[in-house]
């Protein structure tokens, strides 16, 4: 189904950007899970927009309302509905796009595929807005995994190009602007800011580590840890690519260069390096979990670009109104931190059914 | 499940490396599609051991057989089974590798994972030999969707760093050797051959493009094309990252760059550049559809490597023995076809149920 | 999943008796469908508490709010969400529920289930309150089969032991008490006062015929239509046994007299007897499709029974408060139609995928 | 999809009765679960044609040969692959049905499915044939079961209206002929050999009892233990009706006849009466699980019968060939025994899920 994830843990993601919410429909959190409304409105907030300058200015207040699955903050075991409202939505910046189908954007291709009968407003069930309930989801599994022993942590790896520095800290992810390195975080920024005053916009890159997994996690063939995350992290807008642990550059290492070797550390077996990112045979194998993914530019842009209006089949000039961050990757790092969790937690009950 | 894909069209993949027989039961093909097994059997060859100089000396006819599905060479709508006997298996070769696992292979997780009752001969079900019941049910794909037009080409991008020049052609795919450009595959087989010689392996990139799809296909968020095509491509051994269009260098680009601008031509709306890959919000536009994905080198190799003994807890150092590819990249072509054959079809019933 | 339901077509109930709302989201149905609200609202006031003397006094509007999924009144395509909020609950009547559970509930099975973290108040998920989303989704599905030319017609087929007579007809079931027969309905209607005067309750059995089916619905085996359709119906509270066409008594019976002769009548093929309720293997005939489902007497009864106390471990004397109907039989007249609808719109999705 | 049956523990049957085999694809059974052989042929050979003087003459040793999914008689973790070939078959017995549909069967409604393109020979993927298996997954799942103390057992409750008389006990099922009464059924048998004599066939019921239960399994709504069951059970061929504990009877009972009141036994939760057949809300409730299956007369006999030329589009006259059982109910019996075993094993898998 459409926007579904998960075997074991599942969410349904509903909503459209104008429509009177978002939410997400949970079921399989184990009853007796409890939930700190407060530490995930804090998260929440990390992607909420209006944050900083470089958001869009819609202000929501992205405060999710619980209509099902629980009992105070305890969840009750049956399946768990969160919402949150729609509020501050302007439909009318979106009356010409009806016809003219924005580059980059899902406009086109909703057209045909719902033969007209898409809700093209704000970008419908494709806006950015989705995260929201995404978030919602993800945060209660990054919760459940933290009572596990289990942490997410993640950073803004690169932004138009400048990359980041240092290794990357769990302390990292609460900074406004998440880089290790001050200095390239500032960098980015300038980046960004130049794009945003000439009307453009900028990509980037999040990347994402997990610790403190058990070995056993994932199943092999297509229910492996990568296929579990990145059909996941491919679930957020504007992702065009993923690589786990040293990903694209192991194709060009040789054998005894990316095996990882196995050693004795911490009276555990652990691997010296972990080029395959924490993941063999699809399965954890104790090390962090480690990946990127790639975000393209924000695609809504200030310059006029060439469409193609849908009714005239004549090409013609769009000029997209509306408001939208000049790059996506600052409240892009909870989304991806929230859709890994989901895909962990989800891996994380299926591993239960396996142990007699 | 572990090794099950697809939503409308399903196939689930067993066997072990040294089980009697590997193969596929696959659900959904609708009633009265054709079969050309002379060319299903041309396509499985394309992936069979021992076809070349850098290919496992293992021989395997890799002829299957169809148990059940078919009326002679039509499917007659019910379950559809293919089976490969496994012949030609040298168990001893892995007799050492019971407590040791061996470095960039599953032994170790598998090992936990199934409390030590996984079937360790030959890699088990974590072996490449899993693959050739995946091109059984890809090639099936790949038939069906020509029958609709639609045409996957691909081809060897890069070997140990050296890439590919030119544009993927659609002869490429039948090359002994799959590049556009004779030197430069030349250079890639010196690579490997070098490799070889030391005991050694290298990884690659293969490059994909389907061709002919219609503008609908794929849903959006978690059954996007990207999430459809990522979940199956990690399903072959060694993939640790996939790309769709532009991939990570999109996340250097500015928007007014990176977006795609829409035009019309040869009489239908189509777009000047292809960065997005022919996906836009999860959705196929119509373009091409193009990904990369990066294998790991080999992970079993000649020298010797560093591991721990699992009964004992102490370092061991571990000699692989049997035959392997010192570059699984020739042969992964034909499965990356066959993962997106598997991909691209399945979205292709789904698509079926949103039209009244 | 717990409270989903449905391959291509697929609704997840949410809510608790007592939560903030209870709700469905639906997943599957194509762009550009139409729904009519005031028929739908129709449909839900059929089953609404408080429309005669024998269901609860409760009053809820049981007016659904749309979240999303809608443009107008036109599916978008993407996940509808529709939520009844809950209002007129009076959790201190189930206060003494919380150790000593009611027999013929669910309090015990979901107290040893949910570990003691279940939501009591009310029957919380296990509640007949949950029929309400049952009944928009089922609603909603009731309309597009019309407009494939499909009726789901129902009816009263006995109560407390007392069958109606007469052939169902299409009218029937827009009665305040739905039978064909006005005498028999009367001596129902006794039998429920009766019950009701003494503190108890009675069973009954609903009788469901679908007209205008294609052949061709449904699949071998595991989804064949009868699969389908106690899969469904079983969803609804109380129900404990389900039979199609001729049921139980096709037992007695030799194989020339259950035996549906083929025959040409108004110009097509039917069947001259229909012993096997319109599903032959799994699969409609094309004639009406026709079960029954028996449902056992409202287990909340006024007089005094016998319970164990969960934590003392001793038997005490049970007196259930709070407002329950003698008889659920005439409010589970649309839930049958509303479930049965779910499972032939869900098939006849899945039913395109097949057709070239 | 069609044949496929489970969440956790997942079954894919294929075959038709003329294929090179009938097979099933088993998933979820977590690795180092024992198989004992014998005990599954012998279970196997329960099912078998050829038992005796009732059932078909067609004689098929029914051994299965497994092909994945096991090291030695232990399960590895991976998906279990079992076939059996199908050896002994006259395919001309069936050459005068091709257009000519049999009464009671699913030829003409596959006929319409597949647009003419089924397997019709000796009924193809629906020939009872296909409860093969069947019997191999429930089978393993019933010694599954038996180690964690739940045992399943069952009788042939009635044959062409005669009724078996006495309690249920274990040692029934192990006769020829499964009923406790002798007497009974010796009737019964006579009643099928006089059908028999007359070229007609007899229908018959199944009771099943699984005793050992754990409080818990099983879900609310649409998961619930009769859901589960019921679409397992209504996946052999001939099933019409399915009914739980009291069933069909307790729409005539009074709430305080039917309700279960809880009392402490053998110093645990039990309930006095058992109407509710162990399950409420869905879910066990630590009594015995009891249903009943009504199976129709076999459809095939050997007296003419009525049906339509599907070519022609006249009215014909149909004489069925080919070896039947007078009365599928003996043989049915194990095949009952398997559905439950897998949904019970299913269910018992997904509870692990719950538990922290």
């Amino acid at each position: 189904m459409s926007s579904s994830y998960g075997h074991d843990f599942r969410m349904t993601i509903f909503g459209q950007s104008h429509s009177p919410a978002v939410g997400v429909t949970i079921e399989g959190i184990p009853a007796g899970s409890v939930i700190d409304f407060e530490a995930l409105q804090h998260f929440l907030n990390r992607r909420a927009p209006g944050q900083n300058e470089f958001s869009t200015g819609r202000k929501e207040a992205d405060m999710p309302e619980f209509l099902s699955g629980l009992k105070g903050n305890i969840t009750c075991g049956t399946p768990l509905t969160a919402i949150i409202r729609n509020r501050d939505t302007r439909s009318q910046d979106y009356m010409n796009l009806a016809n003219l189908p924005r580059p980059g954007h899902a406009d086109y291709t909703a057209q045909v595929k719902y033969a007209g009968m898409q809700d093209a407003a704000g970008g419908g069930h494709f806006s950015g807005r989705l995260t929201a309930p995404l978030c919602i989801a993800g945060g209660i599994c990054l919760q459940l995994l933290q009572q596990e022993g289990i942490e997410i942590i993640s950073r803004i790896a690169a932004v138009g190009g400048i990359e980041d520095e240092g290794e990357l800290l769990a302390s990292t992810a609460e900074k406004t602007f998440p880089t290790v390195s001050e200095e390239r975080g500032n960098l980015m920024q300038n980046k960004i800011a130049a794009a945003k005053k000439e009307g453009d916009s900028v990509g980037g890159i999040v990347e994402c580590r997990i610790m403190g997994l058990p070995v056993g996690l994932g199943d092999p063939m297509f229910d492996g840890m990568e296929n579990r995350i990145a059909a996941a992290v491919f679930g957020i807008p504007a992702v065009k690519a993923i690589e786990f642990g040293a990903g694209f550059s192991v194709s060009a290492m040789r054998g005894s260069q990316s095996n990882d070797m196995f050693c004795i550390s911490e009276g555990k077996i652990q691997t010296e390096t972990n080029h395959c990112g924490g993941i063999l045979g699809g399965i954890t194998n104790g090390m962090p979990l480690t990946f990127k993914a790639a975000f393209k530019p924000t695609p809504s842009i200030a310059s006029s670009q060439r469409s193609v209006n849908l009714k005239t089949m004549k090409q013609e000039t769009l000029q997209v109104r509306g408001r939208h961050d000049p790059c996506v990757v600052p409240r892009a790092v909870p989304c991806v931190e929230a859709a890994a969790a989901a895909a962990i937690y989800d891996a994380l009950l299926s591993r239960r059914k396996e142990t007699r």
